[in-house]
């Protein structure tokens, strides 16, 4: 990344014009993203030995046992990070897939060149006592902006943890607002509820499936089902669980009996929420990722969702969709769950990771009708916000979704052609846009080839029990969707 | 604020220097922050009329009953918020207690000239996979400068609910760790944990008190017992809740009685351990806030503290002192806790609001020894961490802990003087440092009193069922103590 003198960049100028006619001082651009042409490994073993060195320093103060390396991010640029230790990787991966623009997009560092900008940041507010005078506007131009169809009530979070907290919450509200109907609230629910006993606490539960994740704060994690690693210890709400469906590939091949799968499936959730009822845990919501991504990159099918909305609305339950990971534009569609065709909009939609700050969008039977229900000191950040408004925006100019499109489409045609060409390796290549996954073999397998991928300058990430999963940004293009599967070649004949 | 030039600033020109020769471009200044000297108030009502209509507009996307009015944070300026109205109003209430050098603060401002800063932004990384290589030496110099006594580990967070919700979870693990002691996992913890039953999901508890707050999220929730309407229609944990101190003011006039209290409710808290026990449900973790705050500003003496950590030991629970609200310096101390000559470090401390992140400071026991057991996406925001490290230096270099002694001297001598001339109105002043609260006579005097106070220039908040509670910046000084006294003095007259 270079800082250019204004006088380089004619497009920087016309900007500069505009932004000192609206009064802004002393604004300076940064040039566009020169990427690296491919990774560069320069070390035998990734971490390299200056990782090694402050991984060391950090285990001085918290647990390291999670860190891959340590990352240069003033060095690192678009779709590549380096490390210390100098190695330059495709970043395939994205901090989790939380990463829309790659690293140091020159938009988003010029976005803090603007004095406003600055303010917003170091004057963090309470947003649900004194928002800022611009709240009302960047909520109905931002956040709204992307809103899933249907959808026109926003509730702003912190995390993606939080989000799904917070939705539950509303969940359980509307869902106790239905039961009481005209009633009057009661004495004994206001005192029951003080001391986390029903009526006032009651016994509601929220309906999730295996492999699923939402999170890992009590709440979420009840309904968190994809390793034992992150339940283990915990105590947690005794809430249904459901199978989720586990599809034969290729997809084309096995369409009977996937059509079954999912006909067993949502016959157990049916089923479940039947027996919780009778247990005195009603149902109040069903919460689902349209891609099980922690779990394994598992997919359901338009049809599984359909039908699940089906059994939602004939039994009460709210359907919430978390799209904290599938959100964001990376599955060729902003919204993943817009795959589907629902006959109506979901209830609730979280989100997180790609848009910068946590929330959930709803509609007008979820926002809570007394202050301080779903409250707490920050609710979001409008620091975060100024950042999305800008991804948003680059998202639109530079025509990032058809990017998605392209580049998802070479890279799993790709993905399928190693797949033959390895069938012991390799097999279920799946997914979305660039929102892709490929099984291997077992999980000693799939390891390995996700430490060769990054010892070839390729960093993936590992999901489920044996999948290898694609999180590229939306600035991933084709060519480097062809150094990755060139790398992957590689990798796959050397094992 | 005015935007100088550098020929006018020695001190930034040397500081320009340093920052260039670190090879900073372009690095401008802010001046120091000019306050309005008092408080104006412009309209009849608060919200006035331009409030009112920005609140439409936000209700047309979300809540709105918890909003007072819409600030103009570009406006806003040390110890003063401006709302959209043109009202200039001293706030001693911060954003709920979140704000630590009040409103654009110049250093805080400069702080996003450096390009550095800036690419710190916009570059987040997921801290617990691929940290930056600034990120040991950040928690070493930042977070660590500031950890109460004995504690050397830290785990970040976002807020405060994530950072007590994951504080239960590093009590609970390390409360099954002893439990297992040399003994293997079993495949049925495994197993159980995943569809949220025990052995694996154990029937732990977490001990908390009538009157707390602890934040929203489901596991937090379920500890806290401030208002039923936070509570309301959400399922919750069935743990133990004991009764807080209750004192009598003025304390050095009730001293036999309230020691009566502290005993009644230490005899409680083992009391309710050994039931909990019983129960099937033993206490892993006690949790309590130095001063109760959302709950009424209740405190309980040093004596209690020592008491409540002798029987945690005795128990073999942990004790978590939650200072998300007192942490920070208001109280006179960074942590409040440090008020307590406790015999040894408590085992967990919570914070956030004014630290800009949240988190938690722990000791060797409570580091998971697996990866993922503690984890998110994020694990904080190194975005905050450069905040909060120039909230540190300012802090240091500007002394401001001796501001909150002397002005929080002023403040409460001033409102026990109140009581006295008021003792119709008033009673029961009480905390540390600025960090004060003084009841009224009932909630209708009280919200009555808040909105006169606002009518007046000053913004407070209430808490618990009758009482105000002060909880201005650390920037806050002795005149600015005489204003608030002066025009509560007025505002009692008048009713």
């Amino acid at each position: 990344m270079r800082f250019l003198g204004l006088n380089k960049l004619p497009i920087a100028q016309a900007h500069l014009r505009a932004l000192n006619n609206a009064g802004v001082n002393s604004v300076k651009f940064y040039s566009a993203t020169a990427e690296p042409k491919e990774p560069v490994v320069r070390t035998k073993t990734i971490p390299g030995p200056k990782s090694v060195e402050l991984n060391k320093k950090l285990g001085e103060i918290q647990s390291t046992g999670s860190i891959q390396y340590f990352a240069d991010y003033e060095k690192s640029s678009g779709n590549y990070i380096q490390d210390v230790d100098g190695n330059v990787l495709l970043d395939v991966y994205t901090q989790i897939s939380s990463v829309p623009l790659g690293y140091n997009h020159p938009r988003l560092l010029n976005l803090f060149k603007d004095d406003k900008n600055i303010k917003t940041l170091v004057n963090r507010p309470a947003l649900g006592v004194f928002p800022g005078k611009e709240w009302p506007d960047k909520l109905q131009s931002i956040l709204l902006q992307v809103a899933p169809k249907g959808l026109n009530k926003i509730t702003t979070m912190m995390c993606g943890s939080c989000s799904n907290e917070n939705a539950f919450k509303s969940i359980f509200i509307w869902y106790q607002n239905k039961v009481r109907g005209t009633a009057k609230l009661t004495e004994d629910e206001i005192c029951s509820c003080m001391v986390n006993m029903p009526p006032g606490a009651p016994e509601l539960s929220i309906l999730s499936f295996k492999g699923a994740f939402h999170g890992r704060t009590l709440g979420a994690l009840s309904t968190t089902h994809s390793k034992y690693i992150h339940k283990l210890d915990v105590p947690s709400f005794d809430w249904p669980i459901a199978s989720f469906p586990q599809y034969k590939y290729p997809l084309e091949e096995n369409v009977a009996e996937n059509k079954k799968e999912d006909e067993k499936c949502l016959a157990e959730v049916a089923d479940l929420i039947e027996v919780y009822k009778k247990k005195g845990k009603p149902v109040a919501g069903v919460i689902i990722e349209p891609i099980q991504s922690e779990g394994g990159d598992n997919e359901a099918s338009p049809e599984f969702f359909q039908g699940l909305q089906r059994i939602c609305k004939q039994n009460g339950s709210a359907l919430l969709i978390d799209e904290v990971q599938t959100g964001g534009g990376s599955t060729g569609k902003f919204w993943c769950h817009e795959h589907f065709n629902l006959e109506s909009p979901p209830d609730v939609v979280t989100f997180s990771k790609k848009l910068q700050l946590g929330g959930y969008f709803h509609n007008d039977d979820f926002v809570p009708k007394e202050p301080y229900r779903i409250f707490n000191t920050w609710m979001g950040d409008p620091g975060k916000v100024i950042i999305l408004e800008e991804i948003l925006k680059v998202i639109k100019e530079e025509k990032l979704m058809g990017n998605v499109a392209s580049a998802g489409k070479v890279l799993k045609d790709g993905l399928l052609s190693l797949e033959k060409e390895f069938p012991n390796l390799l097999n279920s290549t799946r997914g979305r846009g660039t929102y892709l996954a490929v099984n291997s073999v077992n999980g000693k397998v799939r390891d390995s080839i996700v430490a060769n991928l990054k010892l070839n300058g390729i960093q993936t990430g590992g999901c489920g029990e044996n999948a290898i999963r694609f999180r590229p940004a939306l600035v991933f293009k084709e060519h480097h969707a062809n150094i990755v599967l060139d790398r992957f070649r590689k990798v796959l004949k050397s094992l």
